[in-house]
């Protein structure tokens, strides 16, 4: 339940306010340069600190527990930890019995029989994406001449982003955000159309990044008014170029060339500085609910780099299958 | 590839003007009674015929090739199969060099290097959610005390979806659609954080489907615009129902008791008889096509049918997981 | 459970006396060249009718039912399947309350509540092998410059296995025999330490096969009364030759580039003509049995061409995970 | 492929002499109370220190890195990690261009383009069943009433197995033994025809565990020899309970409810004092060789808790599969 993958394949573990967290890598080709700066970009785009996240801070200091020798990966399973430094689980502890809305609080306890570590949301907690994003860096290396952006594109309702969050921020209050993905440099053929179109690895993986909502590929949810001959994307060239991109760079569930456009909507954080009502499991009662702690007013702001993450790996991945990446590399 | 599933597994399998298609369904518990009576419903539902749609027409008769005996199922693999017996091949054979647009004829030429069967879209068929219908009636016999209610909300931008397909019709043109999908009864607890969400997997069936260009659970996009306060679902009872349905009966990727809700957007059917313009792979130019053939002027509207399926496909393996659903059934 | 590959996929189903049987195979790169042919010599050296092997004669034609098109296939699932035609269920249905000895009667009635189809083993029959000969066929196909050779090196305790099965058939008693398989010319490098190594995955479909009670790699058993200086197998030269053979061609798991030898003891029939005792399970008494039907005297005699199949299938999976075998075949 | 299970699943990770190693265990039910003392006895009768064996000496301290809290599983992914502390690489960084014969070195070095961790022999060591005993001991306490028992039945060919190693030690030379395991309490039905037999998926294991040579379930090569009626069991008693156990404990795949019981045989230890030869792959020439370093006389004495493990780890999977461990575990 925890892995991804067929070739390139990550098992994610950790929780927000435990030991700490990590992923392990299987599959990567023996001969990858890395080391920490590689790092350094994308976990820095994650962390927290712009105006609109949380003030929780962590070195996230990656730790490379298994599959590194002279600063290149070796072929054998490749481990990514980081730390939990600065917890503070007194804030959370009191939750246990008013189940925070939009949380998993609740359908934890009821799935895990209580046993569950509930601190900060656990396993289910966003701080995992933390691991995300380093194996997102480790199959970005792999994925030579391939760029994949995300942006958030909007936020609040608006365009202004900045502006958003200052509103929100004022009205102590959080808000969503769409972020859009773009991915170039692709080869044509890449992934099945039962039942691994690219639409659906890409989608099953991106569902694992809480928070999001939907997902919509090229023309989306306006393709339900449009019709078929607006629609259609008329090839022009024999690499298989298109006049629009309604298909958003995918036919039948294949790659086909031209630029993957896709976009999620993801909704404003659960934990507000509102109040709210909840049920309290111990009295079944109906309480009002204060939820105290660091807290995000528009977590859309972080999930760009996770995104990215999320569609390297899967990329990284397909790629693998399809031979398009080596098992080892030889002149790296 | 072809394969979906842990414990109730589909491995699909055919060509839309081949000998024929079907599905092997692994891990079905043995002792479930099947005959042909239980298919009638959702096969009829697929079907062509009604006003918009294909005048193509199938038998469609499922044969139990394997895995039943005595009318029930045995607990060995489950082969249902479809004879392909309406094929006119040569309405096809002559798109070899001009790729249609918005089909899978160009990628699947480059993916396969010209040795798919291309008739009728062969592999990638539209034909092929006959299986998928086929495997979802099983899922739905095992799924007791569980409702799965797929229905067509919008066409052409319009909610009255009749008058929506007359214009079309009268227009030559093709339309889109949206799809709306609810589940009620369902447990609280399936799904996982990491990497199975039930958002994860449900999405990972659905872009199975042709056509199909997005996914959207609860509040979906509309979440993008929304504060917390607003979005957040106040839970008032003790089996976990909320006032609100935000989430669409799911946090953090497990559901949560409440009633899953998700929509997709249908792209316009991509033949249509509006003259379009695409490649000629042989001489290199860009030439004027007529898609001949018969086609259907909205594909959503065969799409709830199979969008249940595929949303039963899923559902069987998580029960299955959750051991929600036996695997010896002797009582029936 | 029915299903073996990760990118050369099998998905087997079918049973002895029902319609029929089949395989369904995902991940064959389009473009291989595939007739009837193909099949004639590997199905005919599992076919009985040789001295010692059952009377049963079935024409046991493949039939292509999709992902094949023009004798080439098509990079769509390949399936392959047989009709059952020649069966007398008549000789087995009062066995239902004896479970034979040495037979799955009794545990499949356990296992799938008495739900499973008996007749003739049901899908536990040796006569679903046809189905892994056939996909056999095709992973040979894929495995250019590599040979598989498997034969029965000793029958009854005697390495003069035509007087073995004389004596045997005089004695109206079933015998036992060794099996052995070679495999040459494969690179070095495949499996995985750990769990795939390459004894781990062979030894995994192997068992499948049955009646099949042990496997042994290069000295195998002999390697615990051996001393590490006698075992050593001294490499001397640049290409991984050793002097010896001891490892059988693996090392930590990893082929070593000399020849794959393994060995497997295969049980007698269970089915003699000599009288048995068994449960009755409906009176709860033990009772003398005499299992009618038709039966091999030694189905080791059958074996080699199952175990080169299940040998081949390994290994075309294998080979495909190392990116030896391409996704498509352009020069066939 | 360091992965295995479906839904007990373990992936493993690590080297002999780099930070260390681990494994994270996935499917784990919550509620299982988990202390350091679970992990003594047989972390203790895998280490070193008995006559026979290295005297390398880890303190082998399990760390919980994931998935437990407040001693109780959460039913999150359970990492399990070992540090690395007492490595004396220099030891073997010489033998980068003598592949020590018997030893991976050679194949690791062709399969990773000679970026692997050649330390004490990387992610291939002997070490890395440490994380395979540890994985075992949470399987055992899943498996309740379950009694698995393995014990090294022969060494160097005697059955006196203190005396083989002294005579072993006097003539500085490593011998090879047999294992036998033993399962007592199991359900009649688990295990899949085809193919996942009981047989495939504890060979598939088992041949995880370095120097493994074979494998045999009940009478085994001995089968070879038998007749039919002589290896048939009787079955004699409603429960299964069969008058001779040849089958050992499997029919047709399935566990048949009295003892699994099968062996192993251990190769001896590659590393010996005596003086070996092998290629010299900077020179091309065949060399002398001496390996230095610590090693176990008969590394088969080690074996029994890792044996015990594997076949735990496997067993935990299919008692899942078969819904004999719940996913949660109230009443522990």
């Amino acid at each position: 339940m925890n892995s991804f993958g067929k070739i390139f394949r990550v098992s994610i573990f950790g929780e927000s306010h435990g030991n700490g967290l990590g992923i392990v890598i299987d599959g990567v080709p023996a001969g990858l340069p890395l080391t920490f700066d590689d790092f350094n970009n994308d976990l820095g785009r994650r962390r927290s600190g712009a105006k609109g996240t949380t003030p929780r801070k962590e070195a996230d200091l990656p730790r490379f527990t298994s599959g590194l020798f002279n600063d290149h990966t070796t072929g054998a399973p490749l481990t990514i930890q980081f730390e939990n430094t600065n917890t503070r689980s007194k804030d959370y502890s009191k939750l246990r019995e008013t189940p925070r809305p939009g949380h998993a609080d609740f359908v934890a306890s009821k799935k895990f029989g209580g046993f569950e570590d509930y601190r900060g949301g656990g396993h289910f907690s966003g701080r995992l994406t933390l691991a995300l994003v380093a194996a997102g860096v480790v199959a970005k290396k792999l994925l030579k001449g391939i760029a994949i952006e995300a942006r958030l594109i909007e936020a609040g309702g608006m365009n202004d982003i900045e502006t958003a969050i200052e509103k929100a921020v004022d009205n102590g209050d959080s808000i969503g955000g769409i972020v859009e993905c773009k991915v170039n440099g692709l080869p044509i053929g890449l992934g099945e159309p039962f039942f691994d179109s690219i639409e659906s690895v890409l989608s099953h993986m991106v569902f694992s990044i809480p928070a999001i909502k939907g997902i919509e590929f090229g023309s989306g949810f306006r393709a339900a008014k449009m019709t078929g001959s607006e629609h259609n994307d008329n090839i022009i060239s024999m690499d298989g170029k298109t006049e629009t991109n309604n298909a958003g760079g995918i036919n039948g569930g294949i790659t086909n060339g031209n630029e993957i456009i896709f976009r999620v909507p993801v909704k404003p954080t659960s934990s507000t500085s509102k109040k709210q009502r909840t049920l309290n499991i111990t009295t079944g009662k109906v309480d009002d609910l204060e939820v105290e702690g660091r807290h995000d007013t528009c977590i859309a702001l972080r999930v760009p780099s996770v995104l990215e993450a999320a569609t390297a790996i899967v990329l990284a991945d397909l790629m693998s299958q399809e031979q398009q990446i080596p098992r080892t590399l030889n002149n790296n």
